[in-house]
């Protein structure tokens, strides 16, 4: 379809913006998409001051990139989360504050509200992000776990997030949950049910990320085919399976990277994501936003990784059909 | 091996002892592996009263049963977890009283040195159990996780523990971690690590279970025979994968029995375990105790799966070979 | 769920009814599904005689057997086939008349409406059979084969059989169309479209049988729960991929039991069929009527083959649980 | 072997063969296999008009393409098979009359004797195409079908197609059958079986094509290593199984291009045909013709795909070893 | 076919027959199958003692046991093998000598000459052994071996055993070779090989065991029905195939029971032989000879394994079908 | 790592090393790895002549090529081996002499430490090759084989390489031993034991080579991490295993090449090596030498393979991360 090949800048922010776009567009990348964090794209500043928004464009313009989303997990993830001592890791000092988890979470929640409101003016309309969960650490069901532990989990969601959805509605803004353990919704099933809390907000929708689900054996063509309405924007990202009859799917407590690890993530092609289903599931689903480049793999240098992506993707991003195979075949 | 089966009473404590005690004799097992928990074996009357134990040893004789074995894994559990309210569920209220987290942790890690106690007035020399974990719940390192947070885990780990294990060295008990994910050992990766944290503390090992490793693709054969020697007592019990495409093996907060989770616990012989393999890993380690079968299977009836869970395990556990084969083939 | 056993006699439609159940019975069956062909269960003596119908149960009775249901797969099968010489060898002359395809499929619709009234009058309210299709033989789509061809396919199948299915209804009986290539439903697919056709009409359902779904690598548990309260009656046969890189799924035009064929009907236990996630599902569906054994294996003595399959069958047909295990297991 | 790649025109039948030339030049074709239908080689014209032939050349010449083989699917198909009115929509109205099935066989066997005719006129020495089946529509074996309800086909087969295969031999032109489902010949056991059933004919040999085989699991090598000598033409098309436990092998009487296909054709190197093996065993087989490529993937832009295909193509034509290795390791 | 099982003494030989036949006997072994070393079947003996070929039988008879063939495995390795310290291993003295080589194996081959005459005169018509192979340790091809290096040991193979084959022809017994690694045959193609480098001798045939195809990954099915008339007997033995990514199929000079080994010999139904499609094979081959079983598993003890053994074959010896399930569904 | 990638001339023994210099060069490798047969690295030759060595640099340098290592394989071969006409033909008659086994041994002793000599002079430091086994032959341990009987043959290796390896530690040259079946490692078992039998001597390591494991079915990932820090150089060579049943994984003494083995070497990108993974190996071993391509495909022209080969290389190398991506991601 000749979907724009976009950069996510989250796993460059020790990189100033000017520093990767120069590289993005060495490489041929169409855009990039901007992390609310490092100094890519800083809510505050983007509210705060009208300047601020233009410089991020002037810097994308000199480089001849583009942006048709920003993404702000990190801030995301404290508004529904369990706040311990490693979120203050991912957050600003205004953010976390005394560190009080209840003020976290509430912060984190109005943070969210001027995401939107700063995609509004700088002139996207997907935010792309992550929601925390206060039940995800419930995963294993031990202690015993009721759906009733699991449905309060649910509600409190609902609960700290439809005002923020309403924000959004209101700015004319779209959320992409990116699907993923440690959320609220990580394969199928709890996407069906966070969908369903929220009561199919328009706002609310998903950033497609297939290397999320390999790991959890979850088809990511199956993925797409349920929810091909709600999905907003979509990661290009890879992960990769390592099981040896020594290692766990859980991967235990090992830092990614680690050769011990049951999965890891990859650069793209390098994992078990297959491309061609994927590219024909999201023709089929009509989406044709951008395929941004979620580059993070401990094992190779980024550098060399990033434009084989690039050169991957446009490889893989095929048009669809517009005959019918038999009509031309059969044609007298 | 002629090893001696028994029941563990854990799944059946919505009986009385003497109901357990009855059926299971009536299907054939040699003995009862106690729960401490329902009145199966109750850590403080042992200790309180000495009628108590001696009780529970009529009942046993009463149906020709023996018993090598109590366990304690629900209070064992709160020793190093974070409490929330699901561990109300699983302790008596002498031992949740207010709920203040470190007060249950800590009267739990005391109850932990009575049942070493109350196994050796009981005469049996083996306590199963969990430990619970304080870093379990960060399994997917997001929000960023280092290494020095899971190192952390493990102290606290060996801080609770170490004491607890003096107790049963100096009562000549041993205790065994059934590793399972939520405990501090979960795999072959952790449960090194575990051993390393009490510096291999010689009453501390394993209560092998290989329906906690199939699920995360871990061979259990591999687990015997890096472990060898720390096994001090072996559940049979079972799981299955049940990927589709559309399943997570992270089994998506839905309850056992759900059809749509990515594995499930069944009854011996039914599921993934190949018991073979695990019975020659089991001669070659010269674990002589016995196989213990704890039963669950929430889509069976227990009746129909407890006697049928036996006659597995006694087709299975045969005796190792004493004869080399070239010299049998050769004489002359 | 202790569901009766029963044997179906279409397969032995070249012994009486009276040889058939004595073998039934003395190899342990509950009872005979009875094939509406050889001299087992006659419709138009059933309609005709009233000693006949009687004498059916007698004989039933004599050997300790009971009946759940009478099966017309032949004729069935003439309703909506295009007809040719093979049809002939599987009907009454008084049914295959001048063999005028018109008139075979008229006739064989009427009595299908019989076969209805006869398992009224006889006592039991399943009829299982085939139903024929206009478009089974324009699989491949080649030469281009439109929707709308296969639509009227679909349409000519609701056409013949609504009026069946009235009298069916009328009659209070259900029709189990065995899901079976070269009927109108064969996969997932094609039965939500025939159930479609028929606008769910309430005496129409199925008669599974997982065999037929094996070698399309149909999921057999898949079908169950897709297809739960429509399922009428069980059908224990199973089938075997052979497939060798020299063999064709396809088969090759060769006759079952030729080695070279791509998958062949083999004994129940002996193929492909996993069966317990099979009585799980039917389990989950609440389906409490007969496993009822189609015994088919051209490469094993029939009366090897019978008995040992009722063996694997009530070995297989567990109760579900009625214990909560998280209960049971936190019991205190 | 450096051996030339064609494009074969037949699914691009519904442009002018001077603009299928145009495109196929500018991607760096070879050459091009001409369709007997569009207008790309009109038989009937051919034979009629000297300038026709050469008109045809006049245009493959202009744009540097040669020409190895014509090809007349639609019209073969109609020999031998049951006619319904879907031949109707691959016949000329010349061709078709009244439709009257006999009459429809006889008049396609006659316009294939022509197209040998019509090659020879025009200079190549290869026609490719399909025969019809009598017998394919009785694939299942349901009703009950023998061996002789099968024999008959065969027999309808060589009587139908011996004539046509002698004018061929007189003309110095090979027939080369495209094996495929719908055909008297669709896998290794039936293609032997038509090879017996024509004695061996000279002039009657393949047109290899392992997409037809991939769905069936057919080994494409152990095909060709079956019938290296009687492999007249290659072509490069590719298909993909995509089971997942609810769609069918057997594909649903769905259209291509439906996502819950069983299998379905795609783009060369993006199914499951593996190119290196096969061009191994066509290295063995000797075979030095064109690799003709029949592009069809009904979710692929054909204008993305057909370039992609070629240079998938030429990567993959290696030339065997002329070095006999251990001689030149040994080598003193 | 309720085949006869038998069980091979050979790996029985540290016990007197009449152990073994007491052994057998109880557990319900129809026979034995005698090896040629140990006391159970001394070849010298027999000639030379008219009284020592009637004292087996008594033997046998005392126990209800037949006999329908001898094995002499180690005196046939040697008549083609470099011989190497281990053959002295393996020979009585009088057949060892000083141990030169070209001396052994003549005597080696006079002892397989007497061997034929020994079980004519026992009343057996079946030897069963090994050939040894002159070529078998070139199997790597390193250092560059040749074609024609292969072929002198095929004819060295030749020359050694057609003049012992005459006298088995003379004596009217056949010879099955245990298609074997390290003997002429130890797979398809080299079975194939050596037949034909015998020109088919007719007193030369195969004693079919799987186990040692197994972890060659040969299909036993495909062995069977490729050489279905050269099958003189059947052995059931088994063998597992047990990779893990650091295990190797050549098992790395390990004995037999090393757990690190990447295959090994297992108690029959222990192993990846599957014996069903095994069954229906030989059924098709219309072997009706004995099922032999080998047993040796250096897992498991040996009295455990050989009734268990004889339980699961039993269970696995279907008769084949007489039935044409199309009559006899049709039948009207 | 941007390793140099050089191109053994072992396969290319035909040509001058001025040819393969010229060849290596056009099509873009760094250097070339020296075999030491044929005319490219004569060892008697650079130890008399001290032109010679100059002059192989010279052709090295006139084609812009370089060197690490030298090769010699051949010799290495004869240091253990039991000796056959076959080692004839690997070796100049100024080593073979009279053939007599011992004498040919003890002089490719000497020609080792000559090598060693040769290449100090040379002035590369690492030597790879082969060490011949005693016991190789022995593999499938029948006649019944002993522990002890392995043993000698690695005290044999240990006897004749220990003064070999003497002399490369003089010399400050680094033996790597191509792992390989028909040497006395070849696994990861056996590599452990041949490095034990040396007691772990410095200058002997490995060649690793991922061609020689795959059809063991040994992960050479696996082998790479047990022994990095013995790992000296590094060869890209693929195999593949083309089982179907009917071939067996010992390749039934067949030619390289033929299509009926059940593996074969094919050219690097061809074959079942998977090179992400083993990059990451070598990144995570630190090893930074060259990646030398051991062209071998016997279907497929060296010329059409071994600039293919390069190219493959060049995209699989690539560098380790040096970022940590949780602190990219975080970074404030």
């Amino acid at each position: 379809m000749a979907r724009p090949v976009t950069l996510f800048t989250g796993q460059w922010a020790d990189l100033t913006l000017e520093d990767v776009a120069k590289k993005a567009s060495s490489w041929g990348y169409d855009g990039l998409e901007l992390a609310c964090w490092g100094d890519h794209f800083e809510v505050d500043k983007a509210l705060a001051d009208d300047g601020y928004v233009q410089n991020r464009w002037d810097i994308l313009n000199k480089y001849g990139l583009t942006c048709y989303a920003i993404s702000n997990h990190l801030v995301g993830q404290c508004v529904c989360d369990p706040i311990d001592q490693r979120h203050a890791g991912v957050l600003p000092p205004r953010l976390w504050g005394d560190g009080d988890p209840e003020g976290v979470r509430q912060r984190a929640a109005e943070e969210m509200e001027d995401t939107a409101r700063a995609a509004k003016k700088f002139g996207v309309d997907i935010v792309n992000g992550f929601t925390g969960s206060a039940v995800w650490a419930m995963l294993y069901f031990f202690p015993p776990t009721s759906q009733a532990d699991i449905d309060a989990g649910y509600a409190d969601f609902a609960r700290r997030w439809l005002p923020i959805l309403d924000v959004f509605k209101a700015e004319g803004i779209k959320f992409g949950l990116e699907v993923h353990p440690t959320e609220i919704a990580y394969d199928i099933v709890t996407t069906e049910r966070a969908l369903k809390a929220l009561d199919y907000h328009p706002s609310f929708g998903i950033n497609f990320d297939p290397s999320h689900l390999i790991h959890q054996f979850v088809d990511p063509v199956a993925f797409i085919d349920e929810f091909a309405e709600h999905i907003f924007h979509v990661h290009v990202k890879d992960s990769r399976v390592q099981l040896n009859g020594r290692s766990s799917i859980l991967s235990s407590h090992l830092d990614f990277g680690d050769a011990r690890r049951g999965w890891d993530f990859v650069s793209p092609g390098h994992g078990d994501v297959k491309w061609d289903p994927i590219i024909r599931a999201l023709n089929r689903a009509g989406y044709s936003g951008p395929l941004s480049v979620e580059w993070e793999d401990s094992g190779m240098d980024r550098e060399f990784g990033a434009p084989e992506a690039l050169k991957m993707v446009r490889s893989q991003d095929f048009t669809p059909s517009t005959v019918a195979f038999d009509a031309a075949f059969a044609s007298e």
